[in-house]
């Protein structure tokens, strides 16, 4: 199994504009990142908002699902959204993973544009095997806020197809990026 | 491009009891899947429903993203929703795609069970580039009801991580689908 934990991140990211914002939780991004992440082997979910009545919310999803009707409806649900973690900010993500692995992790973003550089999957498909502790994180509404990818650790390169057209949801993308960097 | 189409069946389909029920179609389903097959440069997208209300529904949001405020607001979500075309059943698209095509396209059907026929995503990559036309079939609900899954012509394997979970959500799976057939 690899050492990889996940964050959907919802501040500090951007919208239409560029603005930066704290976007809204989307109850299909708990549910669908949380199976993606389940499947591939990924030790935590993490879904990073700073806003109260959001973190209620989640909580209550979660619960529904783990503890509610919902676990006794669907088994697999619950083993899924059982991975889900809330935490104010990424910083309180990365202290997490530091109190369960004893050394920082390592900070991977994904973006729909390409930086020079950025890293190809077959090679973090590489880095990963060493072992070490990775964090990768996601960002809804129009992306993770500029300052932030400048500071990680990797970014990674935008997942194209045979169009130009890049505009996957944060759902699709999640689930695209843990089958290339451990997919069989 | 490749020459492949994507249906996105809500009927027949089978419940958690294995009976086959029609599903009730999902908004997400329709976006998701929708930037995914404009991201693989897939021809159509057809959504699958015999429900003339539910036929009704998509498309009232289909026209909402397409020549509603919505085609103003974001003009990236409406060139994949354009993709969508609403069928009764799945005799009707495979219909359709000959009237296109002229000739019957291969059918080929995913399923989260592996059986010992199935086709890998390698070997299906190649025989997309023959060019012939394919339409690559989705169930929503527990999955497709076992009758259409051995009539189809070609059953892909399931989409496995380093876990035994194999509970993604039809967004997340058609995602990754694409990705190993059409990705980089």
């Amino acid at each position: 199994m690899p050492n990889l934990y996940v964050a959907l991140t919802h501040y500090p990211v951007v919208d239409k504009r560029g603005d930066i914002i704290a976007s809204a939780v989307t109850n299909l991004d708990l549910h669908d990142i949380a199976r993606a992440v389940k499947t591939y082997g990924v030790k935590s979910y993490y879904v990073v908002t700073p806003l109260v009545d959001q973190q209620s919310l989640v909580q209550k999803i979660i619960s529904h699902w783990t503890s509610g009707s919902g676990a006794v409806y669907n088994p697999a649900r619950r083993s899924a959204l059982e991975l889900i973690k809330i935490k104010d900010t990424i910083a309180d993500v990365v202290e997490d993973i530091k109190g369960i692995e004893n050394v920082y992790p390592k900070t991977v973003v994904t973006c729909a544009r390409r930086y020079t550089t950025s890293t190809g999957y077959k090679e973090f498909r590489e880095i990963l095997k060493s072992g070490q502790p990775h964090l990768l994180v996601f960002g809804t509404a129009w992306g993770l806020a500029e300052p932030f990818i400048s500071e990680a650790d990797y970014t990674l390169e935008p997942i194209m197809g045979p169009s130009d057209y890049n505009h996957l949801s944060v759902r699709t993308a999640a689930g695209i990026i843990l089958d290339r960097l451990l997919g069989e």
